[in-house]
């Protein structure tokens, strides 16, 4: 996939009004049995792009891990917005990428804007800058943001209007100075207990304008959602990443057996035509350290074939 | 529309998991053109139940109001909960409702459970509890609730935790004590900072349980929603009411020309087979003091019309 088609479709950077799915969508309508709504195919189909996290793919080199994907048919990619793999890591990363089909999708690491002292917020925005910067540069999506952790010390509604208008602003003008976006990630109410739902993020993303977008994780989804596919119809076209995990333990999917059922999320990812990524977030086991490559291998491969098979389910 | 079975298929008492609208849906999935997701048809297909609140129905008497609606083809009538309408009008009501095919849907009036004190709020509970005794008598859907309004002098996220646990869970056991719900009305901003989302109105009624619900305010949406469909699929089996207006000026239904289009909201209503009332609230013009019966009858048959075309359309 190109990513530059990707940016274009997914229309993270645009003006994005009422009813996005119905915005987003094609041409004409298809009816779907008695009762059932006449639904507007997308302009472009939706791919499931699977991904891995940086700290996840099995290999030690930066080639090595990339061949990894290359060869077992992942699509993208996942980086970490931690300042040691920005300076040890990040130059091999770009000239390693040179000339594959990989996309990067996201920067993914820390983030908090909700503290109560501006000076404390703008520095966290100055803090941020550089891994936005860094997104660009990589050609990818954009950076992670969560906007606040567990106990946010700006009273909401306060931390709201702050972040549209001032934090997230100020960080979503310079990524798409930078031709990327934030990407405002809704979190599980024992993480966070500002942003929680699809929906919402998808609002703050639309009130803040260009250069800012949403994401789901079905993880944090199934805690807080009542619908996986209500929540990503809602994402629209300003949804610009997927995090995938067992549903129970935040394992590799498929590791909390019957319960990892993303059928109904992928229903609605199709029916908007995402085509990010959905990119594996979560441990390997409780030692994760003392696992070996091949163990690694072996449940992502697993994992791999159980949301394929559930894609072509939905 | 018999209201038990309504009761029964919108499932508002029950504990409600994941994934509402998949679980809700019937049997076999059906496939809507290349690149769409297979759909699981309703166990029922979804009904346009068009209503009017008690106020904007021409004619003076009681036996009056209801002949209309049932002449033009209403299926359902929503009621004021005001001391005044409860001790003059409902008495007569319930007896005129005999043997018609109308359902009552929801009463409607104010309510605010976010004073900072506990007293206040307690006093608040009680104040609703008549109503909700009403809306049972009457085998109405239930209570209309706006947790909060403008400014609430709870800190969130107090409030939520103390509206689940308490206001709202002893407002919802009552309501599931007289066969009827509390049903969460989600507004926009200018009217709550606290619950201006379908989700967020649908996780707090999952969160509740037995006894709560949740409803989609058309008006309220258009500013903050991104999807109709999406919001809508989120209430899923939780969603037992709601409400419809011109979407920019908040009057009679096409009174905003173009701007009102309902169908992507109608196409998210039909996937979930939502069989509840579709209700009028909004003005009729600027001066509805002084307008006259024909002048409401004209706007509320050119709605009508325009909402069963756009049903047809969905």
């Amino acid at each position: 996939m190109n990513r530059r088609n990707f940016l274009k479709a997914s229309a993270f950077g645009g003006a994005v009004a009422m009813c996005g799915a119905n915005q987003a969508l094609g041409a004409e309508a298809c009816e779907c049995g008695a009762g059932m709504p006449k639904l507007v195919p997308p302009a472009k189909p939706a791919e499931l792009n699977l991904c891995l996290q940086w700290g996840g793919i099995p290999g030690k080199e930066v080639n090595e891990k990339l061949d990894y994907l290359e060869q077992n048919g992942f699509k993208a990619v996942e980086l970490p917005s931690y300042e040691d793999w920005i300076k040890n890591t990040a130059d091999k990363f770009a000239k390693a990428m040179e000339g594959r089909k990989l996309f990067v999708a996201t920067l993914c690491g820390p983030s908090d804007l909700s503290k109560a002292d501006p000076a404390a917020r703008k520095a966290e925005v100055e803090r941020l800058k550089p891994y936005i910067e860094k997104a660009g540069e990589l050609k990818g999506v954009g950076l992670i943001i969560c906007p606040a952790r567990s106990k946010p010390e700006l009273p909401f509604p306060e931390l709201r209007e702050d972040f549209v208008t001032n934090t997230g602003k100020e960080l979503a003008e310079y990524a798409a100075r930078h031709n990327c976006t934030i990407v405002l990630e809704p979190l599980q109410r024992g993480e966070t207990k500002f942003l929680r739902q699809v929906a919402d993020g998808a609002s703050m993303a639309r009130d803040i304008g260009k250069g800012a977008s949403v994401m789901g994780d079905f993880w944090h989804m199934s805690k807080e959602e009542t619908s996986f596919m209500g929540a990503f119809i809602s994402g629209g076209p300003l949804l610009t990443h997927v995090h995938v995990a067992s549903l129970r333990s935040r394992q590799v999917p498929g590791m909390d057996g019957d319960a990892d059922n993303y059928v109904d999320g992928f229903r609605g990812l199709k029916l908007i035509g995402y085509r990010g990524a959905v990119s594996f977030e979560g441990g390997f086991g409780k030692k994760d350290k003392e696992l070996t490559d091949a163990w690694r291998n072996e449940k992502i491969l697993a994992m791999k074939q159980l949301l394929e098979e559930q894609w072509a389910q939905a």
